[in-house]
């Protein structure tokens, strides 16, 4: 039986992948299980039936038989640990693969969560020239950091593993900031990311539910333009 | 042999046990490990020696034989992983305990950083009175939301795992706020992770390292007090 995840009814990213779903989905395509997928609106996230799958009220869940998960992370780790293709042979392999995983989640990402959310929430704040600065030198930093860890391989630490599917989840919610576009080899390794058939196929999937949503009753075309 | 852990030569926090450090003596002392502590000074985290075991120049680092680790979630989930104690029997329960690991350190603690971080370095901008209401609110929302599961259980999920030792950890991170006293489930379940053994005799491992150097000869005792 398929596992069955979670994801926005309608993504705020508009479908380009940057919702947690797609580190899910990316990961089940790169091992090869299908899964299905029940879509939430922003109001049922906060409905008792919801949080009684994930406390926090977000997005991805993850059901498989009895067990139930939420975080990205766990979920993640859960998929890798059970299937082959996302952690190396090797206890000391896999110990620094997850490493990487927990570099992405509570080294790079956070920063860079705060840098997005300055912009999309702080733009019209009185503060936000002086202060936007200090973040993205904060995100710099990081970048700079993993910049220099990346500029002789493809990969984190060896090959392919759990790790740079989260990096690289993390680092595209960078797109279209500019800032990546700095770090020839961040832009290269994130590219390679994306370049894989799995993460190919994860993208299609998650912008087939927003495409879906946006030709829906909600937003119907305007007869001037449909 | 022992594993070896970095920790600050001197901490920021004057030993409170809020380095995250903290956490790997903690989860050593659970499974009844010793460490050797191998400690570093603010400069040295920034040279090439350190950057080799940490790309980000912090501490903790680990390192036992050939492995060398990085992150305190990851370094945790490795202890937790090859000894008996902080992850309970069960595949289903041991993938939940991780997923509160991971809630711990990305769905709680990034919030609590920002916060801490706002007090510590934006109190003089100009910003800071109308800013910060904005990142305490942030904070307690999932004060909130983590207080309501702990509303009638000792633990996050059965018996104490790793995911109630990073987790007591974190909500540390708001010691002397006046913020986890308004969670009375949350003020409890600090006091119970904070009144085990092992935490006490961690605790007070690093205060030793504190109270060392701050009697050592960067700052001799004035003849006056002395």
């Amino acid at each position: 039986m398929n596992p069955t995840i979670t994801a926005f009814e309608r993504s705020p990213d508009r479908g380009r992948g940057l919702a947690r779903d797609m580190r899910i989905r990316w990961a089940l395509e790169e091992v090869g299980q299908s899964c299905d997928v029940r879509l939430v609106s922003f109001a049922a996230m906060k409905q008792p039936a919801h949080l009684a799958l994930h406390p926090f009220g977000q997005i991805p869940t993850y059901e498989e038989g009895d067990l139930v998960l939420f975080e990205s992370g766990a979920i993640l780790l859960h998929i890798a640990q059970r299937h082959l293709g996302l952690l190396p042979e090797g206890a000391n392999a896999r110990a620094r693969a997850m490493a990487w995983l927990f570099a992405a989640l509570n080294t790079m990402e956070p920063p860079i969560v705060e840098y997005g959310m300055s912009k999309l929430f702080e733009r019209d704040k009185p503060w936000f020239e002086q202060r936007h600065p200090m973040l993205e030198e904060r995100v710099r930093t990081r970048l700079g950091q993993l910049s220099a860890h990346l500029s002789d391989t493809d990969w984190l630490d060896g090959d392919f593993s759990l790790g740079d599917l989260m990096m690289v989840t993390v680092l595209r919610r960078l797109d279209g900031h500019g800032v990546v576009e700095d770090y020839p080899h961040l832009a290269a390794y994130v590219a390679r990311g994306e370049a894989r058939p799995a993460y190919q196929r994860a993208f299609q999937a998650q912008l087939a539910v927003f495409n879906r949503a946006a030709a829906g009753p909600a937003t119907p075309p305007s007869p001037a333009t449909g």
